[in-house]
């Protein structure tokens, strides 16, 4: 009989450390914004993918040729970056087959702490796909919820949970209150998510600076993606 | 008119920090079992308790006189000491105007974090009278969930949204997703948290150790104590 696989979610990066182990495959969930427009990128035919952790390691890379760079702190662009961490940004040609240099306030900074791991990233864009392999990966799991700035959130707590609950159904198994905890938040936004998350702190604060559309597209994307990006010599490269 | 008073939660102590600030009042939760247990003591007329960190600080108080010294690692009693973390050991006389000193797991782990803080502690025991006492002093409110070795459970995070509904309905406001969250986990569970918790992880490990009749007056005691027991220079006393 084969052994019961596991699901653990790391609700925020302060928990990382205590899950991590060299065994699970490591899925890096930020929805808004930074693993939907990872997905987007993809999709519309990045090549590869260097998250970096500060300004100025990226800027380090502004001047080769085939890259473009991309920055957001505090879910605002950065002056003297040719990208910002809205999808939207990453549906033109100009992107192909690019090397995309990224760095976010929580999302390339949950990727760095997970860099020595099987990591990949998820997303609504790139729901199907990612759960199709992990089903046949047969490892054990840890979701690894962004949050903001080490905080919890709802919205990654969610989509872990609406992913949990599919492994479940697969055959995967959970003793973690932070997995059956995701998984009640997800049953009980399920009817209209966006409408759900009207009071999430984070949802608010793109709604402020009027990024509506992204949140909008970011959890209820008009397109899947069938690509599922994976950390390989700290990049992101399409498994 | 008045400024409008927030509700934050740390979902486990690796967030108080961060929440902590020198204006609000800490709630410390640990439903499972000390703040339960300290409800209870104070209800049966200990008289006061000092939350201690470790086994050998409890043990200095073991031949005092008027003292009683309980103990709990891992949800079991430790040997040499008079009293566990079970509710049931305080409900009777010997404890009457005795001062309790208690180390736990994770709830006297807790406390003491929140030790130079203005700080109560809650549980099903006395919910309707820290309602109260909150609503009554109109500050701002981080809820403590002890969690359980600083991860994140169940059993605190829904106290946790029961007592934050109410104190919204009051006037209280909050934008934080871990007090949204809980809410959310308290109404899903709200027709019958006994059997909701039935897979969660400390529910698992008392079940496993024939402590289901702990389980089952700490989620729904059949009393409510009027009694909020508050820190004062280190000791637990009643407001």
């Amino acid at each position: 009989m084969s052994k019961t696989l596991s699901i653990n979610t790391s609700l925020s990066p302060v928990y990382f450390d205590k899950y991590a182990d060299n065994e699970s495959i490591v899925v890096v969930i930020d929805v808004l914004r930074a693993t939907s427009v990872i997905s987007t990128a993809f999709h519309y035919g990045v090549k590869e993918i260097i998250p970096v952790q500060t300004l100025d390691q990226a800027l380090e890379f502004k001047a080769k040729e085939n890259h473009i760079v991309a920055a957001e702190r505090n879910a605002m662009l950065i002056d003297g970056f040719d990208f910002g961490n809205s999808p939207f940004h990453y549906m033109n040609k100009d992107v192909q087959d690019k090397t995309l240099v990224f760095t976010t306030t929580n999302g390339t900074k949950a990727l760095n702490m997970a860099i020595n791991h099987q990591t990949i990233t998820a997303s609504f864009v790139n729901f199907d796909a990612v759960a199709d392999y992990l089903i046949d990966k047969q490892q054990n799991i840890i979701l690894f919820c962004a949050g903001w700035k080490g905080y919890f959130n709802l919205e990654d707590s969610i989509f872990a949970g609406k992913l949990a609950e599919i492994l479940l159904q697969k055959g995967f198994a959970t003793t973690d209150d932070s997995t059956l905890s995701s998984i009640y938040l997800h049953q009980k936004s399920d009817t209209d998510l966006f409408a759900f998350l009207n009071s999430s702190s984070h949802r608010n604060r793109l709604k402020t600076l009027n990024m509506e559309e992204d949140t909008k597209f970011c959890l209820q994307p008009d397109f899947q993606s069938d690509i599922v990006p994976i950390l390989e010599n700290k990049k992101l490269i399409k498994a």
